[in-house]
């Protein structure tokens, strides 16, 4: 039998993917399980996203430009203006989800052994691209104990080698919650300028920022034009994860071109996505104001909750639609496990995302979670009531 | 300013990429342009594959399975018996495009370095995803001589290192037409099954196969299980290339689990395009028999008119949409390029591919351009008629 690749077998699995079966027997039982382990939202989609696509006159399901069309980008364009971010069609890449368009970064800066440095608790799916890109991923540790904020700019240099392509970060943060300030943003400029870096900002959770933060991209900072990629998505932004448009947004030149050359290869984003897509940017802002409030009033609901729990701590996030809790017990993995597994009220139980798989430092994140508020604040009340009486019978929790 | 990879400065260009602003340009002064250099055909999408996507009751467009539905993929094993090729839902999955599936088969069976041999001339994107997964593509030479059949099994032999994976065929080929025959298939699997290595078939022109002749896939030959990796795209099957959907097929069970933790990475393949997919399984037969009938019209057309040009010579094509042809100038780059820059015939024109970026191996092929025969009749003979004009007024047409 040939055998698969080195790459096939470092491919790492989701971190939810091992309690997947647990659900699946949990609710062969007939157990309701709530789940805050997913990044999918219940909040719908825009009507004139899903008309647009209804809508359509298309008879020959044709290839679209592999950059997506003038027009479309042109519009991404103006999208961006109004968020104060200042770019041109030609500095955007229309990609199938933030997804390619993190392939296409790495890919764009790093060869085989590169290195890129992301601070952990990171997004996991960043050591599936980075794996299947050949490039080694470097964390630099932040704290459950401000919030995930940024590690000291001192961190990092201590973590730059000759192989050093880019710093990444995902502003705000998935899993963290956590909104990288001006400061910070500047801080990062400042370090991939001394050292010729690229700085690639995930900002797929942009229009998510609570208490009124204003989210600063690294599109905005003068003098970073050269080392900035910004990475997008529609997924949660119009709450269309299945659609899979995300783009790839630079002003360096060079790094466009090679960016569509990445592009070129796979042809074009899928066309009835880029329908949905475009139609999209005419969602009104009363969308955007009542997703937002629906957010903060689940994230305090949420917070409080959790807060209420002895032997929880809990990082407070001001964006995107998840945060980091530590539990008092030993290891997430076998209490989200046993949750599934062994436990029940009122014949409902949870599915929490241990946090081990969102660090790259092994041993790192055993006693966190992360939660997603994606639930209508009735199910969260009743899925932290659930947390909260597991927590006092759970065999293997830590007494403090 | 921070450097782009190696990698990214490696990718390839589409061969036609170069030619699109000289196409540009003559449309500008008015000119119509025949466009012979693409796969996109003019066929149109089947209806209930469209109607399936109008008639879409989504309010909220979720993520997908990462495999795709447990539904689509049951339809698609169906199909496939209805081939002769007998595999479950487990052994298949949905992917973006056979582009992604490409992707998710290089990753899975070949490291930094490794080498995989491809009959020439092949797909030029293939040298894309080579260089995207760090692969290097080994190219065995197939000859205008005999239609571009497989090379003798030895010149395969000859190439295999220690670091060789695989070998990737496609069939019926692109940019070829040539359809493998079974004894073909058999000699790949004898080498194959003695090295230890995988063998990759793309098969997305499947349905494309003319005169009667019968397609028999690596899924079909007894003793390949552990060894075969089948690509497949409903591109050009429904003629819905904007849809981005293909799939990923192989009886390899850890080639399926490490594949899809490349599909889990990138979460879903898109929602609506699948919605389309599944239900262009239910297009008649009908369909495909009138599609077949004009295509091999076309190209009997094609093929009869080239012949009539003095000092063409032309691969006859059993399958796909595309033929080689060898024409008498030295180099098929700047002929394209004349044609679009400086010849007309009553103000129309013909953009074809040259072949040079179908081959790996430095000077092959610059005497051939691939044809598309994707246009209807009428248009294919006033482009073959404007083909043999400028032949004759040439200036750098080659004498015999």
């Amino acid at each position: 039998m040939p055998a698969i690749s080195d790459k096939g077998r470092q491919m790492p699995e989701s971190p939810i993917r091992k309690l997947v079966p647990y659900a699946e027997e949990a609710r062969k039982k007939g157990r309701k399980v709530y789940h805050l382990n997913i990044g999918q939202p219940d909040i719908k989609t825009p009507k004139v996203a899903l008309d647009a696509v209804k809508n359509n006159t298309i008879e020959i399901l044709e290839y679209s430009r592999s950059e997506g069309s003038e027009q479309y980008r042109e519009k991404i364009a103006g999208y961006y203006k109004n968020k104060g971010i200042d770019v041109t069609a030609k500095e955007i890449i229309v990609t199938t989800g933030g997804s390619e368009a993190l392939l296409f970064a790495l890919g764009t800066v790093a060869d085989y052994g590169d290195e890129v440095i992301i601070p952990e608790p990171f997004y996991a799916n960043y050591n599936g691209f980075a794996t299947a890109s050949g490039v080694k991923v470097v964390p630099v540790v932040s704290s459950i104990e401000n919030n995930f904020a940024l590690p000291p700019i001192e961190e990092f240099e201590k973590l730059i080698t000759p192989k050093t392509r880019a710093i990444l970060i995902c502003n705000p943060g998935n899993p963290t919650g956590y909104l990288y300030s001006r400061e910070e943003i500047r801080k990062l400029a400042g370090i991939v300028k001394k050292h010729n870096l690229f700085l690639i900002s995930d900002e797929v959770y942009r229009e998510f920022v609570y208490d009124d933060l204003a989210h600063y991209s690294i599109m905005q900072e003068e003098g970073l034009e050269e080392h900035a990629i910004m990475i997008d998505s529609v997924s949660k932004r119009y709450s269309m994860c299945g659609a899979r448009i995300g783009c790839f947004v630079s002003r360096n030149k060079e790094v466009i071109t090679t960016a569509l050359k990445f592009a070129q290869a796979r042809l074009s984003s899928p066309t009835y996505a880029q329908i949905a897509s475009e139609a999209a940017l005419e969602t009104p802002q009363s969308y955007f104001d009542e997703v937002s409030k629906e957010y903060v009033s689940r994230r305090n609901l949420l917070v409080s909750e959790l807060e209420k729990i002895a032997g929880v701590r809990v990082a407070k996030p001001k964006g995107a639609f998840y945060c980091i809790a530590e539990l008092p017990v030993k290891n997430t993995d076998d209490f989200a496990k046993w949750l599934l597994e062994s436990f029940e009220l009122n014949n409902e139980t949870v599915m929490i995302a241990p946090a081990a798989g969102f660090y790259s430092t092994p041993g790192m994140g055993t006693n966190q979670v992360r939660i997603a508020y994606i639930l209508k604040k009735e199910d969260l009340t009743a899925a932290m009531n659930i947390l909260k009486e597991a927590l006092e019978v759970y065999p293997g929790r830590e007494t403090s």
